[in-house]
């Protein structure tokens, strides 16, 4: 299997759904953490699975560059070289080429690009993209695309509308050609727990997940995963496991160039769809307007993912109008730079006021941070630059998004569409 | 209560025992992870529960410094402030006067320094130093003293371990007037749970200690610690706990000066002895000769403690001669700079070598990151300066450095110590 997606609810246009993957279920709509490097800043795996994150995402070109896709291949992909036993989404890299590098030269063939690390030279195609993402292992990776810059003259959005298309038909032929190079399905263990059953990996009885696993220690055999190069590239996931690529629809802020890049990237045939170029500085009530008319020429029974947003308020309002998956770095930007989003508003952790504040964070979270500590002590923390001050504010920011999200999942699951959204406050206690 | 301390087994000259101070028990020998600026840096309160830490050390000059004295001092000390129901040590803040400012002018009356922040003008004195440490309300506190300079002529060290007892008469003389002005004793809970009874605070059911604790919530009627300017100061703590002020015996590198600095600091009469001034460039085995003879002067039935010492080897051979609490950023520091130590040697996980090594960290060691990461993903975390990889290896190399006194400890109450010391790899899987 790759993805399967089952909608269990609707209310007006939202749905509630499932998305399974090979790692595991995931509730829609669902907000995605960014872990960049294999890491959600600060949050070690333990605490991403206590705050309920059942799908994080992982940017290709950041991993590309460290610690590299062989190294990782390597180690059986991202989710055994992370530890991470839940599901996983990559980016193409598309974005980052585009916006973290000033001297890229774009052709028909890739994006020539510098590291913003050292200025070493690398060249990003479909197909270049879609490699290192099989190789990284994600179970959703994304169709390598042109972010088409904003503003852009109706003709430069039509063009480079137009070349994400013939990049999506390329990644698709890529994808279908060496997808089967996942290194996820070469652990005999893996063998040994799938036997006859369809069992996702996170259902595995192996809890400690990882090299000082308990099976390991019982000296049982198990095979490295892709540790040979030659062996791996004809290996065949086990149980037919194999990752998702999902298309992304572009057109700049031209609804009609919307309408005509989600039709033609539905003719190539994906089992997801994103929308990309949003939230690239353009006012919310054209992303606003942009999402809803092209959600209209999206298929409804396939995922939905509107890229790169928002704030707690937006997020649950394009859920409300039918994205089911969204993923931006802002819970988690914000919070090193002590910017909280709290039920009672944003708190600036570091302002003066702070400073005695005895009370917690939130009253109304229940959240790790917001039961044992204090604004003030989170205030110093922030202030004297202390490590635990960007872990703490991570986590609660974290657990704002994911309440928000459940939240809006428990709305639409009751059909409450309009009294949630009524309410601007976030999450109820 | 201030403090006991009772001694349950001897090995040689090692001893094993326990300190009971006003929050919580700990059992010795033992090491005190530094939580400078009231955080061991980058780990939550939670893990370093779980790690075993049962005692830790805050820095009384940071803390002076940021967030201030009186900032904890309302909010009813450090324990309250960060959220740490356990014990706490500060020091006096004399060593880092003297070792962080280098325009710093010592007099009789105390010492002159510039903020190594911003270049304020701050003045320690003994008494200054005394009020600090019982408005931030540590479980123990250190008298303030000189640090001897290494080397120093032996008329020199003579002088400044006259004054360093000149300071101690004046460091116990306001702390016994003063005292009662702990910021612990205001709390209603407190009332309520020890009546009748005498209970660590540790022990008290309220297990999520803090702004979010259950009685908050239950609306209880819960007293602020210290809120009123006006009355803490003649508020007795609850069922007489009170700070227990340690000593330092200084002297140099001079065994005389070490004897004489011991049983004059006996006489002015502590419940605890330390000893400072080394580990401040010596040759190791000078450092063993001094502490060995200066442990002969000190009581046998108070706890000595050796200040700012060291390695896993190390700590382990100073509780050998009996020592009984030692504290060291090297644990914590090390980690921040990739040095981790495991019971294989120590481990520089930035070296290109561990790029792929799927191994865990420590195949003898049961912490959280040994159990679920790998050397090649700690080693991604440090190369891209992650958060997560300060963290993990904060985690380790604390959980090593407990590891490692719980066996000394277990090898003292077994009479084993001969066994324990021939062995230099640490603790026993």
């Amino acid at each position: 299997m790759s993805i399967q997606f089952q909608i269990e609810a609707n209310a007006g246009s939202a749905r509630s759904g499932k998305l399974i993957t090979p790692h595991g279920e995931i509730e829609t709509p669902v907000f995605m953490p960014v872990g960049t490097l294999a890491s959600v800043k600060g949050v070690p795996q333990d605490i991403l699975e206590e705050l309920g994150v059942q799908i994080l995402l992982g940017n290709t070109y950041h991993l590309y560059l460290r610690p590299g896709v062989e190294t990782v291949r390597r180690m059986g992909g991202l989710h055994r070289f992370m530890s991470w036993k839940r599901a996983i989404l990559t980016d193409s890299g598309g974005f980052q080429v585009f916006s973290l590098n000033e001297l890229r030269k774009v052709s028909e063939e890739g994006v020539t690009f510098r590291s913003h690390l050292d200025g070493s030279s690398h060249f990003f195609s479909p197909e270049g993209a879609m490699a290192a993402q099989i190789g990284l292992g994600a179970d959703i990776i994304m169709a390598f695309d042109e972010c088409t810059e904003y503003p852009a003259e109706r003709e430069r959005a039509r063009a480079s509308m137009e070349m994400t298309l013939r990049w999506a038909e390329r990644s698709k032929k890529y994808f279908e050609e060496h997808k089967n190079e996942v290194p996820w399905g070469s652990c005999q263990l893996s063998a040994i727990s799938r036997q006859g059953l369809q069992i996702p990996r996170s259902a595995r009885d192996d809890s400690s997940f990882g090299p000082g696993s308990s099976s390991q220690r019982e000296g049982k055999q198990v095979l490295r995963c892709a540790q040979d190069d030659s062996s791996y590239k004809n290996r065949q996931p086990l149980g037919g496991d194999t990752q998702a690529l999902f298309g992304i629809v572009q057109g700049g802020m031209d609804r009609g160039l919307r309408r005509e890049s989600a039709l033609r990237t539905i003719e190539i045939g994906f089992p997801g769809y994103a929308i990309g170029g949003l939230s690239v500085g353009e006012p919310r009530e054209l992303t606003r307007e942009i999402v809803e008319s092209t959600l209209e020429h999206l298929p409804a029974d396939k995922p939905r993912y509107l890229m790169g947003v928002g704030t707690p308020d937006e997020i649950a309002e394009y859920a409300q109008m039918g994205v089911d998956m969204m993923d931006c770095v802002l819970p988690t930007r914000a919070a090193r730079h002590g910017l909280l989003f709290t039920s009672e508003g944003k708190v600036s952790i570091k302002q003066a006021r702070y400073a005695q504040d005895e009370s917690p964070l939130d009253p109304n979270c229940g959240c790790r941070v917001c039961r044992r500590y204090s604004r003030a002590y989170l205030r110093h923390l922030y202030a004297s630059n202390e490590l635990l001050g960007q872990v703490l504010n991570t986590v609660h920011n974290l657990r704002y998004y994911l309440d928000t999200m459940r939240a809006v999942r428990h709305a639409i699951q009751l059909g409450e569409r309009t009294r949630f959204l009524s309410e601007q406050s976030g999450p109820k206690p």
